[in-house]
């Protein structure tokens, strides 16, 4: 018994997320089925690459993660699944899927068997007619070589990189801003070394990192390593995000204190 | 193992729908739920009506679709289950479960045996304390007679219908706008003959139907087949309703091209 | 098969609700998931505490009632789980579990035993790395005594009780407002003897208490029984909140009429 976890632009107003989930029960009854985020921006494929990322480590061998943020949908943008040697996933060859490609060993294929979609296809809504039906044929056990052929070519985003210079500084950015206004940034905690840095940010200097956000008065700004792993910006029971008016994108600077 | 579909106009912030779901999972622990929406507008019944009715033909034979959008609860309106050949619905006797009464096998039952809800009932949430210990019985197997009498007399919505005169002119309306601000009418495609079309819908006029939304350039309106068989007017990677400042029952008229 | 609630703050855009799921899931695989609300105002560990309080009693025996609503995270603070006669709870020792505190035969535990929890613990992300695995655990069937050990002092919330006095006046307060703005009190039904009572709220008077909505006019305001058992103020098909500009915390006089 497979669990499908699902991230969406969908919102979950218009019942769009539950019709997904009555084409997977309908193939695969026993599936478990797990909402990541049905929240992501309409059309934002980055935020939703980052999502299933941070999310992927988290769930059991064999999940199949279905991703439909699609704005491509009808065109020519090919239908694919990313087989790794712990999950599939599902979704537009559009770069959505490009944590499942960053590991080394990840064969990507291209869905190119109409007769395990379903029977007719709109152009608006493949997320229901070729990727739910997908995701539960997998789930059911179904070989990738039964539903797609291989392909070599598939769509990547390019994520921003952090870079270190000679003089030990570090230049970043945040990638993510989450529900509580923290801004999480993608450089990684080993490269601040256990030491104390000058963090610049949106025209503010803190000091940090500290160790959690009690260490923080009521409010204050916090810089601390966050649950991804890399540098987080926050505020102690406040939104880092509003008092610094940043958001993703969003440069940061460190330099050794 | 049935399924059970929730419909509410609850939210999801005050735990309402939770406790619906361990009223259900009380009476059948093995039942799996799937919400639908909960995110109706405020005792919004033809919309309730709509989800419900867009929904219903991608979930297996049995599933149970509980809708909870009850504006006369505590009222003399009754309590209600639907029998169609595929599955049950069950909610307040408000119109809400007109999708399932258009079955022409439909049977209508008034849910009149108290001993098989909650002990107490309540004034104000009867989806707690009568439908959910309903639709959980239903999900385990139990008979409509067993829970309830029959009715001839359920009320009905009046949807509204498309119309064509005899000059090959169409009328319609917005029916649903979703959240992506696409505008989705009641004209279905088949009304189509798949010729070419002028457009009319607050103000503007477009010519469609084109194949999907990458045949507009970003941010363009387009008209197009939707993935519920009907007539779509959306703005590539964009908000039609925005563009349009045009809502649910706004006015579309097709003339030939 | 367990059911596991869960109750957070985390919003539902950010897939941290999922990732405490898929972590459950690979320690517990067959759990029954149910959320009760992601969208506790942020750090409002009251109002957590209230959802859960309403929701408990409608969950079968043996549920463990996962709550994250956790503004000490990384600092002193312990984890907590408490065992009631009929269910877990899990979540930090802040004063959101006071609904199980408040079970007479309740028994509170600090969790100590890391080779329980995930194996790298952030600082920041304890529902994650503490208390989802603590939940997937006790859903197993594990005793809490491999979990943790027994503490005699943990952090209790204040509630807000009502008052009576000797001329038979009532006074309380609202304690929740919920999505459709109706104002849930903590007065007692029971206190209210039957009898009709004027209510002072917000510079209005009411009389009451009716028995449902229907009683009032469209969109009139109108007191009654709500369904825990306390007087509520609600407006028919409208929002008592908006129309009075109330929210928690706001007076409610009572006096007979």
């Amino acid at each position: 018994m497979s669990i499908i976890t699902l991230t969406t632009d969908f919102g979950q107003a218009d019942g769009y997320v539950g019709i997904i989930k009555g084409v997977i029960l309908s193939i695969a009854p026993d599936a478990r089925l797990v909402d990541l985020s049905h929240e992501v921006g309409a059309q934002d494929v980055s935020q939703a690459a980052y999502i299933l990322a941070r999310a992927v480590p988290y769930f059991p061998a064999g999940t199949v993660h279905l991703v439909v943020v699609d704005p491509g949908v009808g065109s020519e943008r090919r239908p694919m699944l990313v087989e790794t040697p712990g999950a599939f996933f599902v979704g537009p060859d559009n770069g959505v899927l490009t944590p499942a490609l960053d590991d080394p060993a990840a064969q990507a294929w291209e869905l190119n068997r109409p007769e395990t979609w379903l029977p007719a296809v709109s152009a608006t809504f493949h997320g229901r007619d070729i990727f739910a039906p997908t995701a539960a044929r997998l789930a059911r056990g179904a070989n990738p070589a039964e539903l797609a052929r291989r392909i070599s070519d598939p769509v990547r985003l390019v994520m921003p990189a952090p870079r270190r210079d000679a003089y030990g500084e570090i230049a970043g950015a945040v990638i993510s801003v989450d529900h509580f206004g923290n801004l999480i940034t993608n450089i990684p905690a080993e490269w601040l070394s256990g030491r104390i840095w000058r963090c610049q940010i949106a025209g503010h200097e803190l000091i940090g990192p500290r160790l959690s956000y009690s260490d923080a008065a009521e409010g204050e700004l916090v810089v601390l390593i966050g649950s991804d792993g890399t540098l987080e910006i926050a505020a102690r029971n406040g939104s880092a995000a509003r008092l610094l008016a940043a958001a993703s994108g969003a440069a940061v600077i460190l330099q050794p204190a």
